[in-house]
Formats: structure tokens, C-alpha cells, sequence
């Protein structure tokens, strides 16, 4: 998961972007960058860390120029690699390119196999590059005709937005799988993974771009085209879930009202006899809400989150159980004891760390611990860029029983939002989500065999 | 406002202090320190900036002993300082003490101008320096004697943990101003400021420190005294207000109960015929709560915050009103639309960040915007440890009306808990709480004209 | 200018680039870089500054493996950039490839034109992912013939390290611009700018790297390949005058050696009447050295340089004329004052510092101030990996004459050495120097027509 | 050893400090300072690390005033403590003190014990502090009197200045161990450790302070005053030998001066038949200069200094004998090989390192080394100042025949430079120069049995 966001025609759009992605911060805290173009040339800068620690007044100072495009990326697996940070940026034959991404292509194996076969040469593992080599490589009079070219070989997850000389393009995939918004501030666009990061500049949302859109915007022109014929949008629920900030508008709906919604439709499905309900933090505030007022047991912050949770730590000396989690969550030991709780969260993965909340909130002397999950059980991984294990590793892969995994994290009682609850909440009548992670339905077929887009021999920028 | 914690008779005294000092990072991010005694020589180490980014491996290595004592410091006006950071560690005739501190002494400048005409040499403007020189100056057989000695010429509000040769001691002064709690792991003792820092550990609380008391530990030996004769204690009530998180115990009452106690008072007292609750998070988080339960009006998390807000912060470029409290808060727009909002939030102190808060809210069209705070106005500054500011800039002070306020702010109406209703919600029939800002009583004289510790000519180490 | 060093079946590979890259440090301290390659995948980390503050323990344990190149590069004009970094490091068909590269091409613009006619796309502005680009595009059975094919296109300097899953390569260019120097330390082999960096190894010089040739070294088996027929070698004199250190050994000979008759021969060419021989530390001490026997005149250390020069430097409140020069240089009073002064220096570019520093010579109250130069007038760019400004900036460009160059930097008399007498110094009866930024006679015809490599729109990354 | 320095009546003061303690660099790069005074207040900075490191434009911003001291710290034993970074700044009844200070007393310990009886108490192991408590205790009603009276008590080496509210203090100690010299800048006065410290900022050297001198400059005010009646000076010769860059005034002597004179006594005394001589770079660049003159044997920088050595370096994998040595020095075999050399170094201390050089030499196949050091045997240790190991480290301590000191370093012949032949250089007929660490014969008797200021439980910030 990452965060993008981009502007055309500001005079400090630079200035913008940083706010930009510090309002998308949480969409990953591992990497940051940006690109502007001034008419003459193109500037980036990028880092490991996060936006307010990598840009200095030095570099905003040499970042000039009334367009503008930027990144955080989010952390995963393997070690964090500079050469992985966005925005990519490339000298072509129709002037250079700066692009930032987030999704996951599913041919992108493929592709880069055949490009290196024809002497492309790569610089990272990203699929983003192998973008920029399509485009390249398929010249068109005007620049738009060549990324669509491009975009019509991609196949899977994409949200793009692209400086270029030409123009700021944004483009999203046909199925539209991964967010992205259009919002203006007068005479000034701007694009963005969420909503939230147009509220800070004062800006106002215009409109999703619809799946398969791609737009170009140099300085108040605007032109829209498509990538492919309209498919069957396959949109990545988790957004509403997890991902995205609750005072964020994704797909046309505010988040904060659909977590809230998947609470309520959780104690419909799956109520529980208990005395307090209680959010695991923070996702777990609204869809909690929801569920007590649902079921009309009272709703009680019975976990604090410590946000002054640093990137390192001093080991602990001591050999204190669950110390991972409990450096971030510690429970109210009075909201708790002795009574019937039902904690909501918002998805199991491995099953770890929902043992340990089970277990730090049953040594708060709970009576009972029944949790409710508001999403279906993940059984499969994420091909369309989130960064999920593989079956094997997901508690729930491999069809194991709601009980065992009940019976592993050590919950008195455990239920899922169903799918169709899932799917009710969402506000579409027509089953316009992805639901590949709970059912194993990829709309778009996995062309590469595995994730191992750099095969044999290819180590990683330390 | 600061955050102490200090541990006796652990081999790994440092590494849960630095625990320790993580669980109290809430109480001051701009510098942080820590001292140990080794049983031959005491290290100590203290640096600009938060607990994890400050100690590195190399520094536990050195900091080593089973008695230790850390300071955590909250930014106060004026540029920060390493000269203000503690701990502090002198030599003396009885050994070196080190000493951390929270509070704010009464008469340390009557004292301090005595001492430097008895030929004494300030290194810092810190109470804490004062208290040294009482000490080495009043040497004793028994340490503890010095330093009972010492503790009875100063007046105001202090809790002390101080690492010495002889043992570890702990002090709170006789009208319990500060929180100071005693916890045991196994056959180690261990004090803090909040027993939240007890949890990380796997610490139990024993008990606060009495009023007045000083507790001498070494090893698994713990003498108990008393400073002065038993006062009328006076609890600084913003400990449950706003300080503490509320997982923690202050005082012997937890603070998520009492805030949330206040929030139903503050219903009672001050009804509003609204539509929902909001709350400012995070402190008015569980004061909303209470207000809604007891006025049946529903809760909502129609503010969210910005937990990533950085350290250093690039200027915008556009004229964006109320940028900084827009960064720190975003409103969920569809929570607040059209609806009749009560607020809650814990205090006001100039009246400006309330204003802020009260206009978003406005421009994410609330229908009326009633705000309640949950403390009674604040229109003394205090002089016992809490860097409020004086009369003049305090909106409340010199009896401003609270329609004055209100007109301030731009709320539809504003309502301030009563002192009565706060005292009945801290758990305790006698008033043994500080109301001197809300009131003006102080309970201790200010001997001290001026905070003017270091009067003509002397400057701050930058 | 930069230094390139590699290494061949050493279990720490990257422990001894290390070391390599620390004594060639001399030769570029804005960045830093190395790859590795371990059988299994390649990894590399480059960074802005100094060896010593680039690599820490967490990135020497990453760079694993037996094979390894490292590159430290000189900061020239524009600010600097990590984006110039060296290594680059590259999938292609034929694997991974990881390249460090000291040089020049004079078709380098040329090809990247046609190359980007074709859909490469280019992300640094440096020849040396042209050359990569070459590379991958004509790929064959063997990595090597694939590298031979590629040298064959490119034109002007470079000495070239490449770490592939093949072997480690070593090419240098035809004209051997650049020095390359193979040295062994038993079954180990290594390739560097200069000897000295084996020196602190223990390894031992091989022999020089024959213009146009190409070695792979895999293990302790070593193949030699030619790049193209022999031309007229074209060796980069300056490396002796200026950028090698005094105890390394390049195109077999020592530079000490050499510096040391360049003085002679000056003496014996521009003799001057005069009591001291004052060397410009620390080029200036060799040269000053073999002036002071050869003429019979006392050397002395009558300049001073200040080796804590800083990175940054606050900027003076006072107006020192020659601030920059001073704080390098300081001279020694009682060695110049009242004596007429034979300063000798490695070379002029633009006459500045010359100007400062006779200027703070007669300040010291020489009585006269002799400049002698130990190369010729300076009238022409460097295109072969120098970084000289234009004919305009030259203070010897447009054929000034010497006796205005005189006027400009205040000196009694200058002379410069001879080509003849240079060449006759450099220890090689036939004309395999480089005589271009003297004479004019670019060997290699400049096809670039300007060094403007990213024409059109491209800016840097900050 | 360390460098002062301050300015007084200059509109940048704390500028031209920077650039003062630029200069004196050489002097000690472990931690830096300064302190101003700007007619109302004090404010001070200090920091581990080089000067150009540790001030930015922030700190120098707060430094306002027009008078200032700074300090640069030479890394001892021990690991490095900002805790003993100076200027130690303090507030007196007599007003804020900010001092800088460069020596050792050898009555310390005692004062200390006895200040700690009295309920002084001490934050630093520094003597300074001691100082500072002996004004504080002894207010007159001009500060200077004060001084004068704290400085009569104390004994040993100093070389101190004091930025106070009435003027700038500069004080030397009766035996003037430690150089310390006054500047003129126009109507600005600047005193230094050294005069190369002058020479930057373009101030002229009026005098060195006389031994037991204190001068008080307010403005274009001086007042000169005497601590006590006049002894026997008891200069410090290691200033000239070691310390001083060669390009500084010390003692009314230049180094450089001083220098050659010692190699050609040296030659005089202890001629070798040898090929050349070679300096062990840099201290002995001007003995070897003076020795070869004087013995006509052919002067070769045989010996090259890398000055790229950072603070930190990844260990050698490989087992690179004196590897340390190898890092900072590297012979030039051809100016070595077969050749009967002479090392020319400043002293020997415990004999490692000039046993590493002569292997160093040796290996470049040396055929003779002939060792010649320009200050007598080190056999005592320092108790002024100087950091030199206890009797039993040194390896000329207790006596030990030169030619075991011969053996163990590995030369062919070593021979010092005599006591007399040492001082005959020194430029003065009296025996004004102390020569305590090669006779025992401590002009000053040693109150404190130990260095151990800090006895009994005290250890160090870390």
C-alpha cells in the first residue's frame, strides 16, 4: 500500500504535495518522494523515512515549478530498500517522466521478461519501471496516445500519476482496484489516493476517476480517456476496512460511515451476549460504534494505543510476554474486569497479534473475550498490491475452521462479517468490489507465475 | 509537566527505565534523560528529542547498575534547552546524587538568591539545582537526614526520585501536588509518575506516596518518612484533566473513570439540545463518552487527529486559516452536517486553538456548535509545575465573562464544568485537590515575585 | 574525477573495497558506493559523503559476497546529487550487472540520443548507463562478447569495473585515459585507480591494465581480451600532476617520482633568482622539492594547510579578502618575510587562487613572489573526465599570454613547464600522453557537440 | 591539551570564535563551545564533535554579544563525555561566569574535597569547576579581585578566560605552563593558544600573557593585574615539539623555527650515516628538514599521511599487521628501498607506534632505519595537562636504557634529542621551560596523590 497525490497549475505545487502526503502519512511511513516539473526541467527527491523528516527547506527550494507529483510507501516485507522508493523518473524520447504508483501489476513479470529479452535494462523491482519501458518504447506524436498504448498491455492493480512535460496524467486501472480522486482549488487540480489530503490544502473533491479513466490536465485543460472498454469494477474493499483515514471519501463513500455500517451489520450477523463492546485501535473505533449501537451494549475504550511508538526500540531485558504488542496497546483494567467484552477489529492475518490482544485483554481479568472481526476471514493473498503472506502463513488460508482459529487466538467466541454483510455495506447494489482475499476470485488472472519479478541474481539496494 | 520513573534492585535497571520512560513519553517530548548507580560509579546520559530516538545500545552499555532513575520534559515557551534536561548528577560530601524532578518550587528563588550569596554556583535554571545545594549543604550521617533537612526548606510542589549511593529515594511534597506511585516486580521496587509505566514492566502498583512522605529503597529494605507534618493535600487535578493518559491510575483513581465521570457531570450541568457528541480528541475522548451517556445524545468521532503531526514542519505556501490546528484535526464532514454538535474538550487556555476548533467545525457545516469543557474556566496561572500563562493571556483571567468567551470562540454556547462538580467527580469527599486556577486560592504562597529564576544576565545554552 | 576499485574471490570482498575506496578517498569525497555479488543476488548501497561515513556494520553484513566494486566520486559543478552515485546496478537478459566507472565518453550524447530514439529510457545523466544500455541490447552466449561489442561503439575515456554473475570485468578504454592497475593478494585479485589502495591491503601491483584491454577475472581464472586494435596511447598526465597520491605507482611509474623531476626539470627550464622554494601544499611539495635540488635554492615549508577543512563553514561576519584561500592555507611568516619566493604549484585553471594565495605571500612580506607552474598553461576543457570549465573560464584559454596571466595573479615572474619537458618527466620516450587540455589536440574527436547530455527537460534529483 | 580562545568588543563575536576555534582545530576535535555575553544575558553552546560540525546558523543566531570564549577538546582517555565539553557557564552572586579553560592544577583534588566539605557541589570532574566555586565563595566587589583571590589558591597549570557581565578575563598561571596570547583587531581585543588563530581572522599578535599575568578587558579598556609575586617560569616545551601548529607564535617563538632547530641539533647530536632523511608526517616534517640541512643527507617525504582518517572505520577483515598505522601513513617505496634511512619523529611515548612505523619501513625494504626523536626520553609523566600514561606505560619510564627502547621498536640505532640540546633550541638562556616529564623534576609539586578527582562513586554522562 502506498499514498499518492499530485497537483497542475499551482505555483507552489511542490508546497502542496508535501501537504499532500502528509495528510496520506499513514498510507506508509517507510519511504517518501517527490517530482515537480518548472517548464524547463524536472526535479525529484526521495528518502527512507517519513514526508516531514525528508524534505528540508533545500530541497522544496529546488523542487520548483507549478507541477507536481509525490509518494509514501508503505513498509514490507524484507528490508527497506531506497531504490524502491517513488517517484521513478526517467529521460525518454518525448521528454522525461516522473511517476508515482500504487497497485500491483499482474503481468508485469511477463512484460519485464520479454523488454529485458529486447535489451531494456531495470534499475529496481518495481512494476512501475516496466510501465515507463512501455511507454518508451511505443513513441506517439502526443504523449497521452503512448501511455495509453502502454497502459493497454499492463494488466492488474494501478492508480498512476505522471509528470511529464505535457502534462500531469492520472490514470487508474480498468477494474479500478486501488483509489484515486480528483479534486481542484480554484484553477488548480489536484489527485490524490484519499480525500483527506484535499482537505488540508482547502481543496474540494470533484470525483473518483472512474476505473480504466485516465486523465490529462495541463494548467486548466482537462481531458479525459479510456483505457479499455468499462469492466466489472473489482474495488479493493480493504480500503474501507483498514487502509484509509475515516475522514477520508474512497469509491464515493466516507469511510468513517462504512466502518461504522460493517460494525452495526457485525452485531446483526454475530451478536454476543457481553457487557462492553470494545475497538481494537484505531480501526477497530467505528466499525465498534456501529456494533454497540446495533446491540446496544455500551461501547468502551478499553484499549490505549501509545502513538509515541518510534521506529526502534531497546530490547527488553526482561522476557515480557506479548511485548510487541503491549508497547502499542495497554487495556483499562476497570472497563474490562470482570466483565463479558466483545473487542472488534478489522481482519485477522497471521492470528498472532490477535492472540496477544485476546490474551492481554483476558489478564485484564475479562469474564469473557468474544472477538468480532469486520471483514470476511483473509484465506488468500492479495494480488493487486497489498502486501498479504501467502496461504499457508494466513490463518485463515487453507479453508481452516472459524473454530480453530477461534481456538488459536483464544477468544471465548470469534465471528467474521460475512461476505454478503461485507458487500451490503459497501453502498453498491452491484458486486463491484474485489473479494479475491475472502473467496480466492481473481477477477484479473495472475499471468506471473510468482512475485519474483527479479529472478536469478538480483539482491536489493541495502 | 514532566514524566519520572525509577527502579531499585533490577540487574537491568536501564533497560526498564527506558520502559518506563516510553510509557511516559506523553508527558514530555523535548528531552529525556536517565542515571545509574552501579554500586561504584553513577553514569548518566540525557539528550534533546524523544526516548527511542535518544538511547542506543551504546549508551545502555554504559548505563549500568540496578538502580536508575529517567526524566522525560515537556516542551515549555521559550527555544528548548539540553542545559534543562535531566537528570541531574552532582558530587557531594555524602556522594553523587542524581535526581530527577517534576513540579515547581514556591520559594526556589528566595532560596537560590541565599545560596548565590553564600557563594553557591548555578549550572542551570532549573528548582532541581536548589534542591542539590540544600542537600550537599546539609550533610548528615544518614543521607536521608540531609535530605529530609533539605526537603524542609523548600516549598511548592515536587516529586523527586534521586539515585544515590545509599539507596534509591522518593519523594512528593507535603501537599501531594504531583503524582508519584510506588510498584513492585517481584523483589524490585519501582516509581513513576503514571502507573501506566507499571504495566509495560509487568509492575503491580503498591501504593501513591502519601503526601509528604520520602521512601528510601535499597534492595528489598524500604524505610518510610515524612518530611513535615501532615497538610491538607492539594492534588493538581489537570493530572485527570488532561495530563495522564487513562489507562493509568493517578492518585489512586483510574483516569479513564474519572474523565468519563466528568463528562456526565458536565451533562448534568450543562445540557445542550444537540444532535451528537464530539469529542477533541484525545482528551475529551472519554468525557464525550460520559456526556453522551448521560444525555442519551449520540457519540461521535466526528474529529479525527492526525497521529504522524512531525517535529519540524515545512511552512505552506498558501493562506490556508488555521493550518495548524488543521493539521493536527480533520472533521468527518457527514458526522457533522447539519447537526446540532456539542464539543467536548478538556480546557481552554487562550481561547485560540478552541476558536480554530470551533470554526472547522462550522465550515464542515454544523448546524450549532455548543462547546463544554470539562474542567471549570482556568483563570490563574499555576505556580505549582504546569506552564500555563498569566492572567493577561489566559482567557479567562481577570474574571472575563464566559459569554465573552463564548463570543470568542464562535460557539452557539459555551459551558465550563463547575469546581463543585470537578471535585465530586475526583473521588474523594474532602477537598483535597489545588483548585488555585480555577479559584486563585493557592494553598502554598508564592514567595517567589517573579518566575524570574535567573534574573540580569543569564542566557540559556542553545 | 573518481576512484574505482574491485575485488575477485575474497571471502570479504566488501571489507577490502572498503578499505580500497578509504585510500582512494582523495579521489572523490561527495559519494560513495559498492556492489556485491554472492553467488545468488547482487546487492549494492551508495550515499552522499565519505567512505567512512557511508558504510556502517548493517550494510557491510547486506553486502555479501565474494565479488565486489566500489566507486567514490568528486564533487563537481551544480550541486550534488545522489542521483550521479556510483555504482549503477542493472537486470538485463544476461543477468545483473553492477558497474563502477571513472572517465568520459566523447559520443556518449550521441548514443543516448539514438539509443532513446529507440524506448530506452535513461534515469541518471551519466555515459555510464549508456554503456549498461549497450550491453543489455546486444546480449550474447557470452556476458564478455556482449561487453566487447558494446566498447566497440563507445568513444573518449573510462576505466571500467563490472561485477556480473559471469566474473568481474575490467576494461580500459583504447587511448588509456584513465589509469586501471590489476594488483593480487594470493588467490585474490584486484583492480584500482591507483596502487595505493592495495598497499593498505597487502596486495601487490600486477601490472597496468594495457589501453583497450579487457580482463574477466572468475575465481583465479583470468581471460584477456582486446576492446579494439592499438591506438597511440593517450594517458591522462594530470594524474600525476595533481589527482594521484604521491605513493601510488600509475602508468608504472611513481608519482613521486615524477612530481619530483617535474620541479627539476622546471628548475632547469625557468630557473629563478631567489632565496626559498615554497611549495602550494600538498601537490606543490614533490615538485618543490626536485625544484630546490635541482637549483640549489633552500626549500622551505613556508605555506601551511589546515587539514580540518570542514564540509560547511559559517560564513564570516568580517571582510577577509581571500577568506576561502586563508583558511586552507596560512603561511609561515619568518620563512618568507623579507626573501624573494619561488612558489610552486601543480597548475593554474582560472588564476583565482593563484591570486590569492601570491597575494597572501607578499602579505607575509615576501620581497619578491616567483610562481612556477610544474605543467603547462592550462588553454584548453579536458573531455576526457576532468572537470575543467570552458576556454572562457581558462585563465590560459584563448592563448593569453603568460605575461598577462603574470599581471593577473601579482607574481614577480611565472613560468610554466614545458609539454616538451612535461612529457620527458612522464618517463616514456613516445607520445602516449595526452596533450589536449594544453595543445589543443584532442586525440579523440569530440562528437558531442556540447556536454549537455539530458538536453530538453531534465533536471536532477536533489 | 585543548584551544581557547576569545574576542572582546567586536560586533560578531561569537563569528570570529567560530573561526578562532577553526584554527585551533588541531588542538582537539572531540567536543567544542562557546560562550557570549550580550550585555543582558548569556548563552552558550557546546557539543561533541569538530567545530564546522556543531555550530549551524541557528546556534550562532542565539550567540549574540560582543564578547565570546570558545573551547575545542582534545579526546583523552576514557570514552568522551559532552559532560566535560567546556565553556562551563554558571550564575554567581556576582553574575553569570562563562569559562574556557586549557591546563591542570595539581591542587585540585585537595580544593575539591574541601569545597565538597563545604556543600559545594560538583556537576563536572573538570578542575574548572573548581575554579569557578573558589570565585563564587570569594565575591569582592570588583569581580576581579574575586578572580585574583580564587586564582591564589589554586596551583598548577592554566591558561583561562572568562566572558563575564564586567569584561573579558584572560588569566595565565604563574609558571605559564600553557601559552596563551593577546590579539589586536582594531579596537577589538582576541587572545588564543595560539597566534595561527589570529591570522584568520587578520588580528596581529600584541604579546604573549606573562606568567602569572590576568588581564581584563572591557571595551578598549585593559587592566593588567598579577596573581602572584613572579617565579620561574615553567613553560611547556612539548607546545613547540608536538602541540602548536608550525605556523603559530608560541612563547614568543615560531614553531616551524623552533622545529628545524631541534633536527639540526639533533643531527648535530646524534648524526647517523644514512642515504636520507624521512619525516614521520607531520609533526616531524621541520626537525627532518633541520636535521638534513644540518647533516647534508638528502631530505625525502619517504612517508605519505593520509588525511582522510574519519572517526569511525569498519575493521579489516583480513589480519593486516599494524593495520591502525597503515591507515595514516604509507611508505614511498622508491624513496626507501635499499636505502640506510633516517625517521625523523616528535617523541616516543609507549614505543607502539614507532615500533609499527620502523616495520612499516622496514617492509619497504629499508636497508638501515635509524630512528632520531627531537625531544628527550618521555620517562615521567605529565601532571600540567597533558595526557601521557602512568611510569609503566612509558617506555622510557623507569629508566630504561635507549637501547631496550632500541630493540623493541626494532631500529637499527635510536638516539633522543638531549635536555640540553632541547632547551639550547628553545631560544632562551634561562631554564624557563619545564622539564618535568624527562628529568622528574616537577617544578610544581603534586598535592593531589592521584588524578582521581572524582573518587569514591562517580562516573560520567555518557
Amino acid at each position: 500500500m502506498c499514498g499518492i497525490f499530485a497537483i497542475e497549475n499551482h505555483p507552489n505545487a511542490a508546497n502542496l504535495t508535501y501537504q499532500g502526503l502528509y495528510a496520506l502519512q499513514h498510507r506508509g511511513q517507510e519511504s517518501a518522494g517527490m517530482v515537480t516539473w518548472n517548464g524547463t526541467s524536472m526535479n525529484h527527491h526521495r528518502e527512507m523515512g517519513e514526508v516531514s523528516d525528508i524534505f528540508d527547506d533545500a530541497h522544496m527550494g529546488r523542487l520548483t515549478g507549478n507541477r507536481a507529483a509525490g509518494h509514501t510507501r508503505y513498509s514490507t516485507a524484507g528490508h527497506s530498500v531506497l531504490a524502491n522508493a517513488q517517484p521513478i523518473v526517467v529521460s525518454t524520447s518525448m521528454g522525461p517522466i516522473g511517476v508515482v504508483h500504487n497497485g500491483n501489476l499482474t503481468n508485469a513479470t511477463a512484460i519485464r521478461k520479454q523488454l529485458v529479452e529486447k535489451g531494456a535494462i531495470f534499475q529496481t523491482t518495481s512494476d512501475t519501471e516496466v510501465i515507463l519501458h512501455l511507454i518508451a518504447r511505443n513513441p506517439r506524436q502526443d504523449l497521452i496516445d503512448s501511455v495509453l498504448l502502454a497502459l493497454s498491455y499492463i494488466e492488474g492493480a494501478y492508480s498512476l500519476l505522471l509528470v511529464t512535460a505535457q502534462g500531469l496524467i492520472a490514470a487508474r486501472d480498468p477494474h479500478g482496484f486501488r483509489p484515486l480522486i480528483w479534486g481542484r482549488l480554484g484553477d488548480t487540480s489536484c489527485f490524490a489516493s484519499e480525500s483527506c489530503s484535499f482537505d488540508l490544502l482547502g481543496a474540494e473533491v470533484v470525483a473518483e476517476l472512474e476505473p480504466g479513466e485516465v486523465m490529462v490536465v495541463r494548467g486548466t485543460e482537462v481531458s479525459r480517456h479510456v483505457v479499455k472498454a468499462a469492466e466489472l469494477p473489482a474495488r479493493c474493499a480493504f480500503e474501507h476496512v483498514y487502509f484509509a483515514r475515516p475522514d477520508s471519501q474512497v469509491y464515493g463513500e466516507m469511510v468513517s460511515t462504512v466502518r461504522t455500517e460493517m460494525g452495526a451489520t457485525l452485531a446483526r450477523e454475530a451478536w454476543a451476549d457481553a457487557d462492553v463492546i470494545v475497538p481494537v485501535p484505531d480501526s477497530g473505533l467505528f466499525p465498534a460504534l456501529g456494533y454497540s449501537r446495533e446491540s446496544g451494549i455500551p461501547f468502551e475504550l478499553g484499549l490505549i494505543r501509545n502513538h509515541y511508538v518510534g521506529r526502534t526500540f531497546i530490547q527488553p531485558a526482561q522476557d515480557t510476554r506479548d511485548f510487541g504488542v503491549r508497547m502499542k496497546l495497554n487495556p483499562v483494567r476497570p472497563l474490562i474486569e470482570g466483565r463479558r467484552v466483545v473487542l472488534v477489529d478489522d481482519s485477522i492475518v497471521r492470528g498472532t497479534t490477535s492472540r496477544k490482544i485476546v490474551r492481554m485483554v483476558r489478564e485484564a481479568d475479562a469474564s469473557e473475550v468474544h472477538l468480532r472481526i469486520c471483514s470476511p476471514p483473509t484465506r488468500w493473498p492479495c494480488r493487486y498490491g497489498i502486501d498479504t503472506p501467502n496461504r499457508a502463513e494466513l490463518i485463515a488460508g487453507n479453508d481452516r475452521p472459524i473454530q480453530d482459529i477461534c481456538d488459536f487466538v483464544g477468544a471465548d467466541s470469534l465471528e467474521y462479517l460475512s461476505v454478503e454483510g461485507m458487500l451490503a455495506c459497501l453502498g453498491d447494489p452491484a458486486p463491484t468490489y474485489c473479494t479475491a482475499c475472502w473467496t480466492g476470485n481473481y477477477r484479473v488472472p495472475i499471468t506471473d507465475a510468482q512475485h519474483e519479478l527479479f529472478p536469478a541474481g538480483r539482491g536489493a539496494e541495502s
